[in-house]
């Protein structure tokens, strides 16, 4: 019988989802980055789930508040994805008994920070004892039915845009975990995308408001899978045109000879929203973001046929399913 | 500096909360089993976050269907317990690598039984890898502002009541956790009150609508500690005058010369609703439990005086504040 690390976790998802009774109506598919349930009056609460291991998510050097901060945001972004500010924020904490009541003040003072640098409130959360950290925030906000950007919606010849650009991170987790150096400066910010993510609720809120978006997710998990899941959920496919590497993971590329376009495409952990846009529209959506002091990043074209490519110098390059994901080495 | 080992529970959360600002107008304060957020027009989103760690809080001899199925119905309870009928359940799960796919299977059906069984649906969840089996469930429903059943408001005179009797699962773990035996019958009924526990739904949404509630609460941690919970939340005290001994526990008590009043009051994982009632209206109350199959039983009263007492043979006896507790040994 098939274990775990042999399946990967969609995988395992795809399993668990077979045995599930689906609510009749349901406004948010799974697969989704979030869940919702109606509320009547056009009007829906919408909620998420997600946790941190402190193996497995944690690098070494980051700190306990920057990681139950981490926990509160990571949700906190999957709503802003579909257009939705966070009201309030659950967690649940699994924790070792030799944590020190310092640590405790700092989990706290993190998932505090967290809530509230988004305008968002902890309301309650719970204590378990645990071998490790584990942090499990639960994100709930409130939303318009008619305005929810799901994963689904994206057409061929829609326009492919990011918030932002890509490849921080990726280069951010090669200083932590293996070791790669970078000058001070670059080496900082680099780091500090993996220790303080930030979520996109304002653009996400206004991209939903112009009403110009076709479909959005969030890039959790890096851009090519982001990519993966809105074909699979839209059923449509994508023409990179440009990647949108950041100066910095250029910079990092060019220091340690390694390719841009694995940084840009297979990091994970960005929280900058990947969407879609009806081409009529796109003005509307530069406008949104500009009001917000974002921008929109035109990266490629939704395409007919299933594929994802990138153009690497005129030539058309598969880009393959691969990113952050538990449970698949 | 102190260690989490030494603080305890209560005021590992004591710690925490302090260092979290307190959303304006807050509906449900920090310390009662559930969270709550405005939805306008006198509704209000009822949500809940508990954990369930695989090496603390499931004994060996459980099964993945039943650990699954009751980190869903300890979340369904605590809703129940403020009269609200969960509608949605999401469920974070940390996953060990050599999990096997029919555990995975397993744990699926055990989340979708316990939400079916109350009406709810799963919608959501998420998964990671973790050294151990953490399941991490959340809760959401709608209720009436003016409905809801607070910690809070117990008033000196309240009839104190719960929904059923104690003792059980107490005798459980002690089967399952200290290898004490008990004649088939008697063992399959204590062991599976740990195994299976069931939520109050229908009795809580019950007494919700009956309006005769004052307080209430339920008792996951224990008899006793509700009643300290209680006796916090509402600034009064106890005096139980019958204690809710289920005969099952009665008979396990004479067949181990055990104190039966140990088992009844300091238990836990009981979902039973602890609650008080406004006098006058007592037969509202129990006629509203009576209507769903349920029945309430009388224990005490409500005391000015702020101590938790029992009476044992006209002798006024304290009651201590212990129970399960995490982090306290």
């Amino acid at each position: 019988m098939s274990r775990i690390y042999q399946l990967g976790e969609r995988k395992v998802i795809e399993i668990m989802m077979s045995y599930l009774d689906v609510m009749p109506k349901m406004l948010v598919p799974f697969w989704d980055d979030v869940s919702a349930v109606d509320l009547g009056r056009g009007r829906v609460g919408v909620l998420k789930t997600d946790m941190l291991v402190w193996s497995t998510d944690i690098p070494r050097r980051m700190t306990h508040f920057q990681a139950a901060r981490k926990a509160v945001v990571m949700n906190i972004s999957d709503l802003a994805a579909k257009g939705v500010r966070t009201t309030g924020i659950l967690i649940s904490f699994g924790l070792p008994k030799n944590l020190t009541e310092k640590e405790i003040i700092d989990l706290a003072k993190g998932m505090n920070a967290g809530a509230r640098e988004y305008g968002a409130y902890v309301l309650g959360g719970d204590t378990n004892e645990a071998e490790q950290i584990i942090i499990s925030g639960m994100a709930f906000g409130i939303g318009e039915k008619e305005k929810l950007m799901l994963r689904s919606g994206a057409k061929p010849r829609d326009i492919l845009a990011t918030t932002g650009t890509f490849g921080k991170t990726a280069a951010g987790f090669k200083i932590l975990l293996e070791g790669l150096d970078a000058p001070a400066d670059l080496r900082k910010s680099l780091v500090d995308t993996v220790f303080m993510p930030r979520a996109k609720v304002e653009e996400g809120v206004a991209l939903a408001e112009s009403g110009a978006v076709t479909a959005s997710m969030d890039s959790s998990d890096g851009l090519a899978l982001s990519l993966y899941d809105l074909s699979r959920s839209s059923g449509v496919g994508f023409r990179v045109d440009r990647l949108p590497a950041a100066p910095e993971a250029r910079k990092f590329a060019e220091l340690h000879n390694l390719e841009l376009s694995a940084l840009v495409l297979y990091g994970g952990e960005e929280y900058e929203l990947v969407f879609t846009v009806n081409p009529e529209r796109i003005e509307d959506a530069k406008q949104a973001l500009r009001r917000v002091g974002g921008e929109l990043i035109e990266i490629g074209e939704v395409t007919e046929e299933k594929e994802i490519v990138y153009k690497d110098e005129d030539q058309l390059k598969p880009i393959k399913a691969g990113g952050w994901e538990h449970f698949k080495f």
